[in-house]
């Protein structure tokens, strides 16, 4: 098994490579509200990466409507992009249709992979080892990065991912997946620290949402795999 | 002063932002190589991104043609892209037009910048005391990569020279910096095991070129700047 780390979706190869499986991070914030989202009881998470799209699909549905753009939601959505408030009450039993600046496009970056597994520090654990139960295909980890610049905290759950997958799986990093690995292992020791500095993190302080970075920080916090279902929707994988 | 890298060229801004120092770094070969011409007292080095316009340039100056495709010197050029080849026999008080999968066309990437430096261990001190000394201007570290794909070998000596700039003139990272900076510290201590690993040393190892990595990783073996002149040709800097 071999892993490659795409530190934005620009460096998804074209075509995409076949029989390969996608891991889509994106830790501040829309990965880390999808796992919330998700252990809260939702139905489930439909990511659209058009502002647009995403407000037709959830009025068709009947679905709660949440997302971003610069870090705040749009006018009539329901909820904003703050893990924290995916809650029960809100969103329990509920379909969700999220869209943000970089996390949902990058979904559908990778609709030509054989599985798309979503992670943040939330679940990379149990994402890992998801992927090393199921040895079939290489894999490609694809940080969603900062509107085409690089987030260093989405290459940090990269480079947690990686570490795992080497121990579970004998998986062979190229030098992408070896740069991510190295980037966690610099700061494995104060994760607060890197997304206090990252661009994402300054990002999110900077429109008065710092306290949902402690939100995003803590490894396994929602131990269940992420997977897209042939609909399009993110579900729990347990 | 705020410092960046670019992990690949693509990765340079559009349009080149204004008033910036650019560092384009290969050290799995052209830059070093770079170095040891200059060091073996060659009047410059021309780096030409096309095989073709090297050619022309090269006859036309009366200049030794060295570089590489798939790692090999193409038919009709006096030198490869050995390092130990720029010797002070062959290539002293010549002039050197060089040719390379990725080094040379990423500094045709750079010309927009107020000044172009060239850098690899071999000379990556001396670069940071020199960018240090100089202090107007914020810094892009562009990595020339490999083929399109990050190479950790010029990630590594990126993050060196941000650990450099950071100590000598309070330089401040971006994400992309810091990441390099993470890559230098975790491989640090064993950088030949680093380009070992690396898609570049892969590549070279590949074509029976292997012993030429031990050149490539010396820190400050040629401790003195590369800058690229008015006229598109590197000269030693001190």
């Amino acid at each position: 098994m071999r892993v490659d780390v795409a530190p934005t979706p620009a460096f998804i190869p074209q075509p995409f490579p076949q029989g390969v499986r996608a891991v889509v991070i994106d830790v501040v914030r829309a990965m880390t509200s999808v796992a919330w989202a998700l252990a809260s009881g939702c139905d489930g998470v439909c990511p659209v990466g058009n502002e647009e799209n995403a407000r037709e699909r959830a009025r068709q549905s009947g679905a709660i409507l949440g997302g971003e753009r610069k870090g705040l939601p749009p006018e009539g959505f329901d909820l904003g992009n703050s893990p924290s408030s995916y809650d029960r009450e809100t969103v329990g039993g509920r379909l969700v249709v999220l869209t943000t600046s970089n996390g949902t496009a990058a979904v559908e970056s990778c609709l030509e992979s054989t599985q798309v597994f979503g992670a943040a520090f939330a679940n990379v654990e149990a994402t890992a080892r998801r992927l090393a139960e199921e040895k079939d295909g290489d894999i490609l980890i694809v940080c969603a990065g900062s509107a085409g610049e690089i987030a260093i905290d989405d290459l940090a759950v990269a480079g947690s991912l990686m570490g795992s997958l080497a121990l579970l799986a004998a998986a062979e990093p190229e030098d992408g997946a070896r740069t991510a690995a190295a980037v966690f292992d610099h700061w494995k020791n104060d994760l607060p620290g890197l997304l206090k500095r990252s661009l994402s993190g300054r990002k999110v302080a900077g429109v008065g949402l710092e306290s949902d970075l402690a939100d995003c920080v803590v490894t396994d916090s929602h131990p269940f795999p992420i997977v897209l279902d042939e609909e399009g929707v993110f579900r729990r994988g347990d």
